[in-house]
């Protein structure tokens, strides 16, 4: 392509939208315009991409005429109406949403992973994972190459600001209101009956996250599940093209602000050392390695949020299950975890055109 | 016995000793004297015990003439010099330490679980296992007893009281001083840079807890494991009976005051459905079912925090694990998982004295 692609973000206003203008505004500058798209209730607002102060665009079919590659960050619902008429106008369409990501027609990418899928698109949609997945895929993608990959017993300490920018406002929230009382969480229910004298109701959670942890993120699935650990399972074996893989998860909301992590149990075909784990993701792109304990050294989220790899820490052989490591990953949820991959798939896909 | 016996409590002005001392006041009143003991520190101070004040006297030999069972909850070390003291001069004492748990001659009782191994002790210990073992214990044996346990995958979201009375101290301080920005927690290093500002750096834990999680709890093992996680592997086995049970845990502290969650996905010999669980954990003793996620209804722990029973929901039947489910376990690791064990241990030997 002799001109620079042509960019829009779609969902400009979000918490991935503003990760997202801020990652486009520092990484190598491949774009020529980025157009910046929004419901119509946000446009005509100004927003800052590249130093520079763009108009936001009203969500029309028309908007992405003379579109290269469009990014939506948007509501499932949303995306499910809008992704196909975008792509229908020409650009590709990278979408985070939940609605396209089983779809057979519609690759899933992680480009540390499976880059070459990106280049088989049907529907000319691309999608991009779950932020849960996202958290862990790259160090454990690597892994699989060399090792096979069988099975993963997955539980997630997952940050609030994977509910949107609602969740971060409301532990803010909490905290204000039940700092300063040095006995709240010690008798049952005083979380509770404190924020009840304080807050609204209205929160993006289904129970008090300050002094908490909450069992559940995403809805109802049959036979007791939460919709994020199913997508954990179908996205894990789609990304890795493991059909078979078997996966079980876990997914508990705790009190981070912003960064996913995750306990790992994961069983390889053939045995796999502590030794080999380093060597692999030391040498894994976007991967680093933060495994020392004996002198303290392990990843946690106020120690990674911000920044772009995956974090990969607490590597053991398990003392009691053959060819399997147990290992703690921390990831950024709106950076590796959304805009970030996001932004990679539409390099990646840019550099073909 | 035609008197009431003489129960002594070891380390009664500690986190644990304090629960201790709001158990034996509440529970059926079937002791006579009740001793407290504690370092020559202590000694002398007055503390409430069943509504009447008691003089603490120092730990000696000579306090334990004429007791019939005492209660350790004491640091390790001094359990290793004063356990057997006290039981050469009579009493049968239960050890809260982690010091005789794997001793073959001590039993290390679950009264719910394996109530006669209290009745075989050579040595005149009993031992209380660690409050994450425990949190677990009354519902995976009930389970374990009709289905017959096989593996355990585990992960742990520990709350901060289980370091002591400093582990609350330490999240209160840190909330404080960082209640009110509502952007730490977003930049990597923010809130380290906050507390650094406000706070010393004596902490009982190896990072900052609020806003964060701390893969990391006990102290450092060969092959990278935490101790706590080992505890977790050879107590489950001991307690319920299974050497060669297949145990892998991670352990996770999590900025919650009271109460141990765990993620437990159990492999059983044949196959369990939810509807199973459901029965069993429904008439387990000290066990609540707490699980209608359709309805919004798991466990947290601020909803169990400061109560006796374990509760238990989420369980679902693992999709790709035969015979397996995934569950998500609370239980008040000063309770159950401290105190409350201990004392009922103590009730059960003191009906055969």
């Amino acid at each position: 392509m002799s001109r620079k692609p042509t960019l829009a973000l779609v969902g400009a206003t979000g918490a991935v939208g503003t990760v997202m203008r801020e990652l486009v505004s520092t990484r190598d500058d491949i774009w020529g315009e980025i157009r910046l798209v929004a419901s119509a209730r946000s446009a005509g607002k100004l927003l800052q991409v590249r130093g520079e102060d763009v108009v936001v665009q009203a969500l029309t079919p028309e908007v992405f005429d003379g579109v290269d590659i469009a990014i939506f960050d948007v509501p499932d619902e949303v995306s499910a109406e809008w992704v196909p008429i975008a792509a229908s106008r020409g650009p590709i369409v990278i979408d985070k949403s939940g609605t396209f990501r089983m779809d057979p027609d519609v690759p899933l990418v992680v480009p540390e992973v499976n880059p070459r899928d990106a280049f088989n698109r049907p529907r000319n949609i691309i999608s991009t994972p779950n932020c849960t997945t996202l958290s862990m895929m790259a160090g454990i993608g690597a892994l699989h190459a060399e090792f096979t990959l069988k099975e993963l017993v997955v539980a997630s300490y997952q940050a609030v600001s994977g509910a949107g920018v609602a969740g971060p406002a409301r532990l803010y929230d909490e905290i204000e209101a039940l700092a300063g009382d040095r006995t709240v969480g010690s008798t049952v229910g005083d979380v509770r009956k404190a924020l009840a004298n304080k807050l609204s109701d209205d929160s993006p959670f289904p129970a008090p996250i300050a002094f908490n942890v909450i069992p559940w993120a995403g809805s109802y699935k049959e036979g007791g599940w939460a919709s994020e650990e199913l997508k954990l399972r179908n996205e894990s074996r789609k990304i890795l093209g493991i059909p078979d893989l078997k996966v079980s998860a876990t997914c508990v909301r705790v009190p981070v602000v912003t960064t996913h992590s995750l306990a790992v149990h994961a069983r390889f075909e053939r045995e796999i050392t502590v030794a080999d784990a380093h060597r692999i993701l030391e040498a894994a792109p976007t991967v680093v390695l933060v495994d020392d304990p004996q002198n303290g050294v392990w990843p946690t989220p106020i120690d990674v949020v911000g920044t772009d790899p995956t974090y990969i820490g607490r590597i053991r052989q398990a003392v009691d299950f053959p060819n399997t490591l147990d290992l703690f990953v921390c990831g950024d949820n709106l950076r590796k975890g959304a805009a970030l991959n996001a932004a990679e798939i539409a390099e990646l896909v840019a550099s073909e055109l």
